[in-house]
């Protein structure tokens, strides 16, 4: 790998992914800036050094500045990676633009999920809000607290030309952390997204007692009907086979410590949504994106029959044995038939 | 689904799929014959009506015919499921050859691997061995113990014409054993052969502590290597990502039960490979296909590096952490790139 030059890099989102990139970063020996949106988070994490709410058990290091201030953070940055939860993505794009030019910088998005009605993806909000030509993406099968304990990681940097890319796997990539590049933004956004609702499928079927044919079975035709939206919506089939696809939806589904297969899991037991995300105390981006991948696939005419029984679980007081036998029983057809969608 | 006609079937093989099999079609009120080729284990099988060596728990029903008689099972058959250990295929098809015309038989192939050095499909030694136009392939995620509990299962009936996937598809079709048609044999059947080698790697990972990170990682950059060989071959890469290919991988790789993981587990553990296979007592196909992979792959052009090192820990004496570091450390490239191979 060629050695990067020295980028200045502001990580915008203080939750445990971006804590982790920054903590990575400073391992590589690269100094970055944390900002949090919240400012008394932001002081409490510089009097302890440790992000308490979500990475207790991790010490920040001095390479990491923490900071809240936004104008602050940006200045004389030459990347930042946004890692806001979805939901707050307009309104940090919103203050980001208020704090000057954003041209001069590499922006990455390592936010996972789709927005809203209109289904829009994070780049493309950080494009539209910034008037951006191009915003790359950090994605992939990466637990936290796994890249943290120096557990071997392989993600995709992407974007639609090369050297955006090449420059996010130059910074972030090390030993034991690897990064691919790839072309299909679209694709790779669309996969880490909408896998968080199988894995929301995956936590109530391991409940349920669904075993490892059906699990299999499951994952199959779960990523099926993401890739069958995907490649309607302008992603290429093979980006679904990759890091983004398979690998992020085969670590999700399979960690018990993944917020939307824990969602899954308590509605099994009868739990209520609300209670559920009230407890969690955190953001399940499986949850929101359900809706919006509905409303997408409306759109596109792609039948999305797992996700739209988790919806029903989650928003229609389904019963989720039922949901499961109901989608056993469809009738079988030919397994790439895109006309006929069995599950 | 159409009601089918009544088919014949003979079942050539007493392991736990082909009891399984049995079993499964008896619950949907049609009466098979199983043969076993040791005929002390079809007497046995006969007065208990148990396959004690595979499937302990289960009673075999009346309506499977147990027998040795190669030529009585297939007298009047309509239908037969070849499911014998791939190392057996040729002695069984030479003998199924003397036994008399195969032709007017739906012949369907249920066995797994890839056969000697010319890495030979099961379906091809068939058709080849008995002179026929097609083999059906039925494949999938399935597990035999899970199949008989009643746990749902999806998995592919295969035949490069419509016809005896089809009639594979309505003979074992039922509301929780759910077969899907497709038509890529290649494909299905590299899918789920290949798969077992990379079940030997999870077990391995598993044991060496890998994590969920770097399991997503292996078993997408492992599928990617069996895409690449695959669709060098003559198969379609959409078939990857169908039930033979990430359904089954991600099924057995993620059970405890499967015999490849064990090798793997216990391969990691340091204990020496005829020592494991011995303890086993049954064939783990993942072993022999190993060198078949690589001996096609060579023909083919193909880098494999996971598999690769799979051979040199199972064959070579490779130490599994140290194989895992070099995997790790390879330079990472283009995800999608054939010609950098990263893993």
């Amino acid at each position: 790998v060629v050695a990067s030059h020295v980028e200045t890099t502001a990580i915008l989102g203080g939750g445990s992914w971006g804590t982790a990139l920054a903590i990575h970063l400073a391992r590589l020996g690269r100094s970055s800036r944390l900002w949090f949106r919240d400012p008394q988070q932001a002081r409490r994490t510089e009097r302890s050094r440790i992000n308490t709410k979500y990475l207790p058990q991790w010490t920040i290091p001095e390479e990491v500045e923490l900071l809240s201030d936004l104008g602050k953070a940006l200045r004389g940055a030459t990347a930042a990676v946004v890692v806001v939860p979805s939901r707050s993505l307009w309104d940090v794009a919103r203050d980001i633009r208020e704090n000057g030019p954003a041209h001069d910088i590499l922006w990455i998005s390592a936010t996972k999920g789709i927005v809203g009605e209109e289904g829009r993806r994070p780049s493309e909000i950080l494009r539209e809000a910034l008037g951006l030509d191009q915003v790359a993406v950090l994605a992939g099968p990466s637990l936290s607290e796994e890249v943290l304990r120096g557990l071997p990681t392989a993600v995709v940097a992407a974007s639609e030309t090369e050297a955006p890319a090449v420059r996010t796997q130059n910074l972030f990539h090390g030993p034991r952390f690897r990064v691919y590049t790839a072309s299909d933004v679209i694709g790779v956004e669309l996969g880490v997204s909408l896998k968080n609702v199988l894995a929301i499928a995956a936590g109530l079927a391991q409940e349920l007692g669904l075993g490892h044919n059906g699990y299999g079975a499951l994952l199959t035709r779960g990523l099926a009907e993401i890739c069958r939206l995907g490649v309607k919506l302008g992603a290429r089939r093979e980006t679904f086979l990759g890091l983004a696809g398979l690998g992020d939806l085969v670590t999700t589904c399979g960690s018990p410590l993944s917020r939307n297969h824990q969602v899954g899991r308590r509605l099994a037991r009868g739990e209520a949504l609300e209670d559920i995300l009230d407890a969690l105390g955190c953001v399940a981006e499986g949850v929101p994106t359900v809706s919006a991948a509905l409303a997408l696939a409306g759109r596109a005419g792609v039948e999305m029959p797992i996700t739209a029984k988790v919806y029903e679980i989650l928003f229609r007081g389904k019963d989720p044995r039922q949901a499961l036998e109901e989608l056993m029983l469809r009738p079988p057809g030919d397994e790439d038939g895109s006309s006929r969608s069995g599950w």
